[in-house]
């Protein structure tokens, strides 16, 4: 049995997505794989950071090079939970990602809507596993807070 | 006499810059200004802390934002030695930052040549104010790494 599926790391950052949502921040979750490996693991932390910057993607791609004290990330993969904006996708170009996986797309902030092409041409994009998951987490978070 | 002005602001991002060229690093610089106080200074750090995330830009985004105690720099003003990058541009989107202005244009890698509109819509942007001397900056920066 391979354990080292997409599901299973995109799994993974479904589990942190769920302590961001527990802690009250929009919840998106994200892993960083590198050779089977989850090198970072990190949630979106805008509301206790007071810092806008503080994605779910941004953590784990600092976290991630912080812990193979490299810039650049070819040899690993982002699973994240939902399609990452321009900001962390222009994040993802720099440090020259080896594989894209998002779970639900972002219809409104996703860098796709605004240019597919700022990821690094070398980014290998895959999407959908687990994006119903993920999109009802969202949808559960938003609901809430309107109420 | 008027001290506070965009020249004088953007000479500190220009400080900012001409440490990181003794650091070895891009020169790139960046203040932000709120109420005609710098709350925040930084310069690029990407090699130093081996983070593609590292630029000017984002560093100064989270240290003004920390400063405030505030996720909004909406009253706040980003001065950049160089046009931001997509990455850089979406931080200053959700920051909803009052206004840019950046002194070089970035052909290769500006937000502007991506998507002019990535920006926040109530940001304004100017551009311009010691371009030159940015610009001379980065020329010497990578004719040197060329030798």
């Amino acid at each position: 049995m391979e354990m080292y599926t997409d599901e299973y790391f995109m799994n993974e950052a479904m589990k942190m997505a769920r302590i961001a949502f527990e802690e009250g921040e929009v919840p998106v979750g994200a892993v960083i794989v590198c050779r089977n490996k989850v090198i970072a693991r990190a949630y979106n932390q805008t509301e206790k950071l007071t810092d806008p910057t503080a994605h779910a993607e941004m953590l784990a791609i600092t976290a991630a090079t912080n812990a193979l004290g490299a810039k650049y990330l070819t040899e690993c993969k982002l699973y994240v939970t939902l399609e990452p904006c321009v900001m962390c996708g222009g994040a993802a170009f720099w440090s020259q990602l080896g594989e894209l996986h998002f779970a639900a797309t972002d219809p409104k902030r996703g860098y796709g809507r605004v240019e597919p092409k700022l990821l690094h041409p070398k980014t290998k994009v895959f999407t959908g596993v687990m994006a119903d998951e993920s999109k009802q987490l969202l949808d559960d978070f938003f609901k809430n807070l309107r109420k």
